[in-house]
C-alpha cells in the first residue's frame, strides 16, 4: 500500500503551521503513521539550502538561482524523506511544495510556470501531492500576521506587490488544478478551517484505496 | 565588442589553478581586462552553495540535488559575474564550468549528459565557453597531488572508480566537442603546458574579432 502526500500552500502568514499540527493529530488518532516536514527543508542538507535561500543578506540572488535552489532542496527532500515514507505507506504532510515554486518563482518572479515545472521534473521523481490545501488569505493580512511572529526572512521581506502576485497566483493555480488543489478561506477562524480540512481529507481517505 | 569566456577543466589535481594564474598574467600583459573566477563559487551566494556541495558532512546528498545545486551556483555566477563581464568586453577565466557537471553528474553519477545540459540550459543564459582547456591526467595522479595540497572535500573523497569515470568522461567530451574543448597532456611540465596553452589561446585571439 502506498502512502499519501498532503501539501499545504498559501501566502506567508496564512496559517499553514497551525493546520498542519491539527492534520497530524487527526491522522495519528486514526492510527496512521505521519511524517511532518517542510519544503524547503526537512533534511539536514535541505535545511542548509533553506538558510541560503532565506538569508536576508542574500538580496543579490538571481531569480534563476533561487528557482534552482528550491528545486535542489526539494530533490533532497523527495529522495531522502518523502519517497521512502510514501513507499512505506505513511502519510506525509508537507509545509509548501512544488506549487510554491510555481507561484513564487513562476508567477511572482515571472520565470513562467512551465519553466518551474520543467526544472522541478528533475526534483520530483514523479511524486506529486495527492491533495494540496490552499489557505487563501489577502497578502497584506498574511504579512501582518508574520510580522507579529518573527523577523521577516528574505522572501517575506519582498514588496506588497510581490505578495499580491503570490496570492493571486495561488488562486489561478487552484482554478487550473481544481481536482488537486482545495481552496479554503483562511480568514475563517482556526477551528472553522480545521473542520473544513478534516471533512475534505476524511472524505478523501474513505474514497481512497491508497491507505 | 564582446568578451571571451575561457574555462579550465579536468580531474581534481590536474593543475588548473597554476595554469589559470599564467593565463591571467598573459592576457593582462596584453592589456586585456581579466576576470578570474571559479565554479561553483565566484559570488557570495555561489560560495555559500559551494560550501554546501563540498561539505564532507553532506555525504547523504542525492545526486539530483547535487546537480541542481551546481546549476544554482552557476546561474548566480553567470548572472552576477560572467555575463556582465563578457558584455563589458572582458576576458573571463573560469575554473570549471558546465562541462564539470556533464562529466561529474552526467557521466560519473550517471544522471546522463542530456539531463545535465537540460537543467543547465536554465542556468547559462545562452552563455557557453569560447574555449575550454582540458588538462588530461590519470585520475589517480590527480588525487595524489590533491592530497598533498589540502584535506580532500566531499567530491575529492569519492572512490577511485568515480575519479576514473571523471577522467574518461572528460576524454569522451573532448572528442565530442573537439571544436571547443582543447585537450592538453597534463603530465607534461608546468612550463610545457603553459606554452601549449599560450600558443592555442594566442592563435585564437588573433583569429578572433571578438576582442
Amino acid at each position: 500500500m502506498k502512502g499519501l502526500l498532503i501539501t499545504l500552500e498559501g501566502p506567508d502568514g496564512c496559517g499553514k503551521s497551525t493546520q498542519i499540527a491539527f492534520l497530524k493529530e487527526y491522522f495519528e488518532k486514526q492510527g496512521y503513521s505521519v511524517v511532518e516536514t517542510r519544503d524547503p527543508g526537512g533534511t539536514a542538507i535541505s535545511e542548509q539550502i533553506r538558510s541560503v535561500i532565506l538569508d536576508t543578506g542574500n538580496s543579490a540572488m538571481q531569480d534563476m538561482a533561487e528557482l534552482l535552489l528550491y528545486a535542489a532542496a526539494r530533490a533532497q527532500l523527495v529522495g531522502e524523506v518523502i519517497k521512502p515514507a510514501i513507499d512505506a505507506g505513511k502519510v506525509v504532510i508537507c509545509d509548501r511544495f512544488v506549487d510554491s515554486s510555481a507561484v513564487y518563482q513562476g508567477i511572482a518572479r515571472d520565470l513562467g510556470i512551465d519553466t518551474v515545472y520543467n526544472v522541478n521534473l528533475y526534483a520530483l521523481q514523479g511524486i506529486m501531492p495527492d491533495i494540496t490545501i490552499f489557505l487563501d488569505m489577502p497578502a497584506a493580512e498574511g504579512i501582518k500576521r508574520k510580522k507579529e511572529q518573527h523577523e521577516l526572512d528574505r522572501m517575506e521581506l519582498e514588496s506588497v506587490e510581490f505578495h499580491e502576485k503570490v496570492a493571486e497566483g495561488y488562486r489561478r493555480l487552484a482554478r487550473e488544478y481544481e481536482e488537486r488543489i482545495f481552496r479554503v478561506d483562511a480568514m475563517l477562524s482556526v477551528e472553522e478551517i480545521r473542520e473544513i480540512i478534516r471533512k475534505k481529507v476524511g472524505s478523501m481517505i474513505n474514497l481512497s484505496d491508497k491507505l
